[in-house]
């Protein structure tokens, strides 16, 4: 190990001390690396004069949040962070000139472009007072500023800058419940919607709402995006995993479930509600509709509230795999409201507009009761509501230009251009991937990330043993610290014990995979060189 | 108490059952009452077919859920929504014309206009590709446009729609900081910054990093704010209440402070903050600089953090009083990072600029541990960041046009023409509040609100005891059943037992000021004229 990391990241430890030792470091639960000058002088100061808030230490905090991890900005990224300014500070001090971003699913960092007719909305509803200006058709397309007219409209007084409803404006939430009834052909009703920024906040509140005590479980599935994790360990409850089976292309047998809610069950656990996550994160995989079916029958029977994680409805790349929504497929059942509590999380981060930074979503949720849903509202209420862009973006998402309107073309065009490059980035990295010794990778079905295994040889495992880290964040550090590429390990998802991963989005700029394919096999083959031997 | 209802409220209980059953109703943690024909029929349908899904009832959620209570958005609200509805459905079916929300400091909602120059910068940041644009210099002020390429300058690949870091965009915090600085006069770092969607996530992050237990107390002014009992309640920690003194104009007096601190003690709570609303909320109070300087001292005596809510700083209406930040006053009293674990919060939503829709603000941290620092950001990781346009419109805030810019005089004017009228409004109401016999009220130095003391007749307290609902609120409804204006009872703030009050904001339109106040002085006669005789 030691020749291996001398030869990548000599330049990274002669710079910074500080991130050579974390490379080394046995610290898993600490994002933050990143000290300023002054925190650094401080942290010096204080074992100098002991902090006198003893009161507010590590040992004094919420031990819930202590157990809470968060792998997708965990270390890799901070060190990644400190790369970058390092590149910015010295250039040409690492063998490449730029970090890439694989660790998150953030389109717009990577240089993916807005839709051009939800940017024009929302700029009229930020400074509607242009609307009517003439100046404004020249910049503005006819559709865009005449939805602008009918969202201010939907606003009681139309005041963009108020707080709304606590479920989001009633007359965006109107336009989400059609988007919703024309994707699966069944009704929606806008009182069962709740507008959130982004999903997270909506997870939390279910999560919250469920979990009293750690005899409260939850099913994830395994390997799982690590908001579900970090939202049940924050809520005081019990993660109770399923393993989706990597043989079968990360295939949810009901076999599985079953087995896990029993030995659960067994152990004092009340199980509360089944997360599923389609399409699939970190897995990509894409559910079919009869195991679906299955899955609903599985929550009904056992009284399990099923909490589907559909923000990546509209990422699907295969033409033999179709996204329903649980919804839908509940509905086509025959079940209504009184047999399955059912929870849908939608966001404006993912699909093809990937709007990260807006921070709009919703959850839709229905088969509960009267005052469980007057609790859920109370949660809502206690942060007022959602923000308004975010809001406004969630309609347009679920209800975009149609035949006709002046902007379809051209919103299509973008939307197709989209959708195709990711299909083709997925398939090329896949492949890349699938090329690699000891390396296999299911399809991207769906969402943004390829899951590949890496079979490590047993001299990496004892390297990593050695340097105190899992043997798949050891391999995304040295890969990190060798091309500026940032992946998150699989054990940040939790996977099968003795097997390795890591998640990697397919986000990169098309024209740059061929670089990342030839950056990434070059160095796994050093990798396999030195400790293969 | 029959009677005056009758009076009163004939058309409401005649036209809608649900609603006179509410003014009578028990309940007060029930925020929705506004079920749609759905979900009323769902209703009826499950006392038919009993629910199946049995494991999530209202006696089956987490139990700190149902303990929390947030009365600004609770009963009174849902009537007020419904009653807003009958207008809209049957003009003309109530003593008068509109809903006055008087319960929420939500200056947009009823007509504030939004500054001019923060929406032009929101908007060509939502839209940048139309900032070359010739069109684009007819529409948009010269400075709105070069503030909007510095803001994209500032953020990473010039990327509006992306995930920022977890403490929001370095630039936009760098800006932030600055004010800070030329705020208080005193250095301020922007990594002891959190970018958090309004101020609401910030003070919940706090709670949820402080509270262990129900033997962690929080020290809360009483009449607070409800999100501080509510996220206490949330976390399940135990608010230790301290008294603001009304014969001193809600005075904060540290000998209270010691006094509750130490029952708390012995009662064998471990309280690790208190909290200050500084200008105050409910109470309008602005905290004098000695007084400040005395609950710094306490704090750092007895090791506790200094959460200080400061989302009014720029909400002062009087010339004897003026907002001094928390840090100011620590750093002036010559106590940095070790002396003092100090938190500061600051909203976009209020101020004279009160966008609460867009969901901006910050917390500034200081004197924590790098230690605690990490897990605080993790925290703040977990929710990815905040929306974009709240973290812009929070640097604009704290950056506004300076003189010389172009848009320096119309926003200076916007400016002042807010704050003078909220100035006349506050004083107009107060002046109103005080002529009405039994209703004593503290002048508003500062915030939006205003809390008068109503000393109700023994018969209103036997008639509201009978309807089984509080006094205050008892007064609240009747006042919005013969009004149409939305008041929250002082009990949904907690007040010393046995006083009653109602917050009310001095929020509504300039020229609707006499018309509120004749009606509800006109309603208080009539109410006093019952129940006293």
């Amino acid at each position: 190990m030691r020749r291996f990391v001398s030869h990548k990241a000599r330049n990274l430890i002669t710079k910074t001390s500080t991130i050579s030792s974390t490379i080394c470091s046995s610290s898993t639960i600490s994002p933050l690396n990143s000290l300023s000058p002054a925190a650094a002088a401080l942290r010096f100061l204080s074992t100098l004069h002991p902090h006198s808030m003893d009161s507010i230490t590590i040992d004094t905090i919420n031990p819930k949040v202590l157990k809470c991890e968060y792998a997708v900005r965990g270390e890799i990224v901070t060190i990644a962070q400190k790369l970058q300014q390092d590149l910015k500070d010295n250039p040409g001090s690492h063998p490449f000139d730029e970090i890439l971003y694989c660790n998150i699913g953030n389109p717009q960092s990577l240089a993916q472009q807005p839709i051009t007719f939800f940017r024009e909305v929302l700029a009229l509803c930020d400074h509607p007072s242009i609307l009517d200006k003439s100046e404004t058709q020249g910049l503005f397309s006819a559709d865009a500023i005449e939805r602008a007219f009918q969202i201010l409209d939907q606003i009681p007084g139309r005041a963009t800058g108020a707080y709304s409803h606590s479920q989001g404006i009633k007359g965006l939430r109107d336009t989400i419940a059609s988007g919703i009834e024309a994707r699966d052909g069944f009704p929606a009703d806008p009182n069962d919607l709740f507008l959130t920024d982004g999903a997270s906040p909506a997870v939390h509140m279910m999560m919250q709402l469920l979990i009293r005590s750690e005899n409260d479980g939850i099913l994830c599935p395994i390997p799982q995006y690590p908001l579900y994790s970090a939202s049940i360990a924050l809520h005081g409850g019990t993660l109770v995993p399923y393993y989706l089976d990597e043989q079968t292309g990360w295939g949810l047998e009901i076999s599985e479930l079953e087995h896990q809610l029993n030995t659960a069950k067994s152990n004092g656990i009340d199980v509360r509600a089944l997360v599923v996550i389609n399409p699939g994160n970190p897995t990509g995989q894409v559910l079919g509709e009869a195991n679906q079916r299955e899955i609903v029958e599985f929550c009904k029977k056992e009284g399990l509230v099923l909490l589907a994680d559909e923000v990546y409805q509209e990422n699907v790349y295969v033409p033999d795999k179709k996204f329903h929504s649980f919804k839908k497929i509940t509905r086509s059942m025959g079940y209504g409201e009184k047999d399955i509590s059912l929870v849908s999380f939608q966001s404006v981060s993912k699909g093809f507009y990937g709007e990260c930074g807006k921070r709009g979503g919703y959850m839709e949720i229905t088969g509960f009761s009267p005052e469980v849903r007057e609790q859920i509202y109370k949660l809502a209420s206690v942060n007022l509501c959602s923000n308004i862009s975010g809001q406004i973006l969630a309609s347009l998402v679920m209800s975009p230009p149609k035949v006709g309107d002046e902007s379809y073309e051209s919103f299509s065009a973008e939307k197709e251009a989209v959708l195709s490059s990711l299909a083709r980035r997925a398939q090329a990295l896949q492949d890349a991937l699938n090329s690699l010794e000891g390396v296999t990778c299911n399809r991207a079905e769906g969402a943004m990330y390829l899951f590949p295994r890496i079979n490590l040889p047993d001299k990496a495992i004892k390297a990593a043993e050695e340097a105190k880290t899992a043997p798949d964040a050891f391999y995304a550090k040295l890969l990190l610290n060798a091309t500026g590429i940032v992946v998150v390990p699989g054990s940040g998802f939790r996977q099968v014990p003795g097997t390795w991963h890591f998640r990697c989005t397919i986000l990169p700029q098309e024209e740059k995979i061929p670089a990342i394919v030839s950056r990434l096999t070059e160095f796994h083959k050093k990798f396999m060189d030195e400790f293969c031997g």
